[in-house]
């Protein structure tokens, strides 16, 4: 994170960067979320990296995390903040903004300025909290198809990101298959396994715990701190893997000696704690609720990802990583076995990482050796000779 | 659970069995902790199976896990509780009655009769609470070479447990070769990975991040129900696999269709809200705090096990679970691989059930077999032609 300085003297630097917003669905619009209500004004904060081109063919959408935010790459001037997958998007990088014009957007629900939970309700003046309408990764996709028609795009040459991200690639692919070139989902599932929905019903049940939570109704009084912190501990856990955590902490002690009581003896505790205080600075806890529950609802499992006999001129490549154990590598080959039994052209690799669930956030080279690759083929009309011409 | 009636009438039934209570380190006595503080007088609450012999060389000490307790066996009359390692110990079963003297006492620093935080401290007339001094897996094991003492036990014929229990049987290894003739550890760890300290510390944390927890003062006013519901949710995670989660619950529902909210809308997120309001009946909080900590402190790896050259006469079977990622086999397989250049007589077995951790308490049949033919082996002087004689 301290490369920025280096950066900017630097080639490879996406350059200063802003956020912008694009609202939509005020007075007289309708925005109809999955649960059949109705949801409006929205904004969405995006920012964009390189160069949309003349026919707006060169257009990537990143789409991201849990926690993750439009500010995928580059900085904010005067800001040391770069962005989360900086490493891979940029001039000559995975996603190269010397070719590419790169869109990111915070998803519907989330709290880095887009519409959620934090959200002034027009209605009452106040933030929503629980009166945020229940929002699912459907809802999240089709608010981005709106940004991509204000943009007027009509194919994004792909739909990329990792975990939660990964979902919304799916979703793309199943929602709006005529609307994308290709996918690449990282690190992610057709749905959440009965493990993954127990770890995210903990760490909602650790929020709600905390009085200082109030129904949702803190806003006034600042975040319910404790279950929030404790909450993303147990996200940090299952981001990391047994061995990465082995190598990055062992049995080091914080201190020379144990304390024989119940500080933080072992580095793992410090880190656990200083990771679970530092969320509660940048996340809305409310948020954190509604989109726990969204990726838990996703499932696209079976025909719902493509109905059988339709027929789809997508390319996907997807991408798992053999620590991971919270998405672990046979739900991203289930991914691949689903598309391949619908005809669609699909890649996959599985990587060598230690890092865990957190390799798709960390392993940029290996990732980049492969996307650099898979799209320069879809954007320079590798499918010409196939049957995309029909689209 | 429900077949205690049936075993009533069945020569396998452990009968009607009472919880017994064994004081020491009383006035004038000392017993001296790890930490070098003493404390006293100490209660162990136990219970017994089967018969000793004459010559007292038929007794097995069994150890339990985190949450266990003294009653491993058989039912306390007018009540259906019955113990939590009741398939195993019994007439004709892997801990022989019909053979052995079986005895399981509850932990130093427990909550089940034995003392521990939530005891009366005798300078107060209050509950310990936080003035419990800190205690060890070394401590647990002292404390049951009293009991053992207490019985004239020169020697034990077999220390057994998984988890903990595994723990505790290395540590009288470790300490008390001379007073063993073999060990079973089963599903444990010579010491924690940063990934295992990870999560009892997101349990501690989330335990006194409940401002019902009062700094470990709550014996006036309950539980810190909230916050060690959400623990113990956090360990069940743990305890179960993917695998055994997605035969249990896969995706089903509680209700026909999703609640839009933030209600239990998936079985495995009901059955972890029971299990955690359920744990908060019957294990108190404080307790939890000290012996995960105890765990974590928990390290016989290297020359602490067995300092190398000395000559160590016991037999030893270690026992893993394929699908244990808690207490994964390789955690097991480190274990095997110090004794044996330690010259131990060891064996080992990783079995292969789906029920991750849990296994140890679930898989009876298979342990079984191993078990039973270990210790007769033990038992009818296996040894005899060995150097065993010469202890």
């Amino acid at each position: 994170m301290n490369i920025i300085k280096n950066e900017k003297n630097n080639s490879s630097f996406t350059g200063f960067v802003e956020t912008k917003y694009f609202t939509f669905a005020g007075t007289g619009g309708e925005f109809k979320l999955e649960n059949g209500k109705t949801l409006g004004p929205i904004t969405l904060a995006y920012e964009t990296y390189g160069s949309l081109s003349k026919d707006k063919s060169n257009a990537i959408l990143i789409l991201h995390a849990l926690s993750g935010d439009a500010h995928a790459a580059g900085v904010h001037e005067n800001l040391n903040d770069t962005g989360w997958w900086d490493e891979m998007i940029g001039p000559d990088k995975a996603f190269d903004t010397n070719k590419y014009f790169i869109i990111c957007s915070n998803v519907l629900g989330g709290c880095k300025g887009s519409t959620g939970p934090s959200s002034i309700n027009p209605k009452t003046g106040k933030p929503y909290a629980l009166e945020f309408p229940f929002i699912t990764v459907a809802d999240m996709v089709n608010a981005q198809r709106r940004l991509i028609d204000h943009f007027g795009i009509e194919k994004l040459l792909c739909v990329a990101g990792g975990s939660m991200g990964g979902m919304q690639a799916l979703q793309w692919l199943s929602a709006y298959p005529e609307r994308i070139k290709s996918a690449i989902p990282i690190a992610t599932a057709l749905k959440h396994s009965p493990q993954q929905i127990a770890f995210n019903e903990v760490i909602r049940q650790s929020i709600m715990a905390d009085p200082a939570w109030r129904d949702g109704n803190y806003y006034e009084h600042g975040q319910p701190e404790k279950g929030l912190s404790v909450a993303r501990m147990i996200g940090h856990i299952t981001f990391m893997s047994d061995q990465s955590m082995e190598e990055k902490f062992s049995r080091r002690l914080k201190n020379d000696k144990f304390s024989f009581g119940f500080d933080a003896d072992f580095e793992v505790e410090g880190y656990l704690r200083y990771r679970g205080a530092n969320f509660v600075k940048r996340f809305d806890a409310n948020s954190y609720l509604y989109i726990t529950k969204a990726i838990d609802y996703f499932d696209l499992s079976g025909d719902k990802l493509i109905p059988n006999g339709k027929d789809i001129h997508v390319r996907v490549m997807v991408i798992s990583f053999k620590t991971d154990w919270l998405y672990p590598s046979y739900q991203s080959q289930e991914i691949v076995r689903l598309l391949k039994r619908r005809r669609v052209d699909t890649t996959y690799c599985e990587l060598t990482s230690t890092y865990g669930h957190d390799a798709f956030l960390i392993e940029a080279p290996e990732q980049t050796a492969l996307i650099k690759h898979f799209l320069d083929k879809t954007f320079n009309g590798y499918l010409v000779a196939g049957h995309d011409k029909s689209n």
